[in-house]
């Protein structure tokens, strides 16, 4: 009676390949959906100086060729217990709660906002453009009571505004975003984790584009989370987010009343994989390739050394700017003081074709100059200085891609 | 003020470098943590016959180390677009719905649970070990009313309680795990499409461990939404989660009445982001390595052909249990019908340390066993047989582990 009733559900003229069938004997059809694959991956060399990703070392990506190890063998765990180190190094921290979170930024976000926000929760997000939109979003679908201090495209949110703020509110939680790609700015957070700790907040700062490009000091500066991105200023291919967390943060985590809505992002659960409670659980299966990465990345960054990472970029930035104000041009960010180093946010003049520029250096120059995002669409041009890529020559490049493309639509102001 | 409440705060000491602080001006400290990284990362070759990762193939490999492009050029579009081509192929699907998750199969399992469940939403889970027991967890986590199916280790969910039990309660979703590699039990699919539509549930397969290893017909057999891992029978390492959506699947995903939970999985978002509604929408930043990866790992499947690739696997499940059984081994698993071809169960015998037996097998032949894992841990040895590692060679070279470790432990049965 089963069989019968499945062979009728069966479309006429599907044969039944016995010998392909699992174990379990299914009634099997015809592989009758046709491939359209073939041939060798054809990947095209790009000089990526947009916000990212931006090129990644090619020792990094020589150790993704590596053979895989299993995600608990020993040789792995120790590679883990590598990215650990690397990363408390990289954020300034003593504590033991870092690690890398399988997933691009987002999920390191997600991972953040999760585990801190417990429904009920009042968050305050300072919304400076597309990442703070995201975390506002993102704490109102895990259910926290958000305020959102939008600011204008461009601006930073002022020192003031927090503390009226913090101390009015009393939030779980307040965000921030360190370095905002989408228009520019650099959050200064000079002050913020002395008040926060005063009226009873959190701390969770965004530092996908900043991180090893620009100072962060979690411990000094009193922050108690932190999530970041591994292609920017780190060198990587996206897949890995660096994560940390204060012991306050793991402390208010363990509290909950309720687990977080997302299982995979558990920071409970990641934490007990990356031996964060002295023993190592199957969680998920780690991203092999990723972690080696992420471990040559964070190499790299120790290698060099973090004060010449940021005075390399800091140099960079001044160079790019000098260039590009000969031309005649100008920062999107009126306070200079609110400029961001990593993601340069050029205005574009009236009557200049923002996208024809764009097209010109991809095309001449094989050089990615990226456009606005979010608030800034339209109205900016981004070029990202960044890790690998944070080089004179690319800088250079640029000035040239630059040059050619406001020469080709007859900008006169140089 | 501000700025001396902010010096008090920072312990004495600590050295302003002005020259190091980002444009913000912020009062930094100095880089008093130290790094233990250095060095080129070290990597030992292993064979991995586990439950997964498999060895990656060589050829996906060297394709991690290809240099980056931006997650929004034209050239990284339509690898994207050969990715969805290339799992149309492997699922055997005419449907548009198809990506490749950033993440590992846990994320997939997310992007599924959290995507097809609306809180209150019925949730029947067909319940065989750890995958099972997973996805009871995340549906509660997501506020669906779960039915655990729970069968003993080793058997598989029965049609006539599946039949039961949807005709009674008549679920929203109802979840099978196709390969439950924590007991090897191989899931039958027939005929429960054609229930779950006349029921008016989803079916939700898992296929991390079986994809590509056993047959998967998901129109034919009318599957709903489909989630896998890369690093088992495509050959890739861990990172990327392929996912199917039917239209059915689709069309209740869209008409939800709330978002789901998570924003780093929302399917509409990420879907946008891969073309399904014929634009490409910014979401997050793809993971551009882990997409060449699948790109070539899809690509392999091509070339070979589906049906070819069933039988490999087939054939070198028989011919490691051939071996097996000469040595007086037996299955975990009862019924034959039940077995799983991709990650095989063997029995550990009484008076066997099998712990030991797997520690001499890496010792002395550099290959992974793996020990069981939830339901079936301290019961059975587990053998992977998983797409680049399903070749004679390594099945000989497992049995010869066998063969030592058992002789090694005084066992007389061969």
């Amino acid at each position: 009676m089963r069989v019968a009733s499945v062979l009728e559900s069966i479309s006429a003229g599907i044969r039944c390949f016995a010998s392909h069938a699992g174990r379990a004997g299914e009634v099997v059809g015809s592989v009758d959906k046709k491939h359209t694959i073939s041939g060798v991956i054809n990947v095209p060399q790009r000089i990526l100086m947009g916000p990212g990703p931006a090129n990644a070392h090619p020792r990094i990506l020589a150790a993704q060729a590596l053979p895989l190890l299993g995600h608990m063998h020993p040789p792995f765990l120790a590679i883990m217990d590598e990215i650990k180190s690397g990363l408390k190094y990289t954020f300034q921290t003593d504590s033991p709660y870092t690690l890398m979170v399988s997933g691009t930024g987002h999920a390191g976000m997600e991972a953040c906002i999760s585990n801190l926000v417990e429904p009920g929760d009042k968050v305050v997000v300072g919304n400076a453009g597309i990442w703070g939109e995201r975390v506002v979003e993102m704490s109102k679908r895990f259910r926290g009571e958000v305020t959102d201090l939008k600011v204008p495209a461009g601006q930073t949110v002022p020192y003031e505004l927090l503390k009226q703020t913090l101390e009015q509110q009393k939030p779980a939680l307040l965000f921030l975003c360190q370095g905002e790609s989408s228009t520019g700015t650099h959050q200064n957070l000079t002050g913020l984790g002395e008040l926060c700790k005063k009226t009873g907040a959190l701390l969770l700062v965004d530092t996908v584009c900043s991180l090893g490009g620009v100072p962060m000091f979690a411990d000094a500066w009193g922050v108690d989370a932190i999530y970041s991105g591994s292609q920017k200023c780190l060198s990587a291919p996206p897949g890995g987010a660096p994560l940390f967390l204060s012991p306050r943060a793991m402390e208010k985590i363990q509290r909950r009343k309720t687990p977080p809505a997302t299982y995979n992002l558990d920071l409970n659960l990641i934490g007990d994989y990356w031996g964060w409670f002295g023993k190592r659980s199957y969680h998920h299966t780690g991203m092999v390739s990723t972690c080696y990465a992420m471990r040559e990345a964070l190499a790299l960054v120790n290698e060099e050394g973090l004060e010449s990472m940021w005075s390399r970029h800091k140099e960079l930035h001044h160079r790019l700017w000098d260039g590009l104000h000969s031309m005649g041009l100008k920062s999107f960010i009126e306070k200079d003081e609110d400029r961001l180093i990593t993601v340069n946010t050029i205005k574009v003049p009236e009557g200049i074709d923002w996208a024809a520029l764009i097209k010109n250096a991809m095309d001449e120059y094989n050089v990615e100059i990226a456009g606005g995002l979010g608030p800034s669409a339209g109205k900016v041009w981004r070029v990202g200085i960044m890790g690998y890529n944070a080089r004179p020559a690319n800088i250079e490049l640029v000035l040239t891609a630059f040059k050619d493309g406001l020469k080709k639509q007859g900008w006169k102001k140089f």
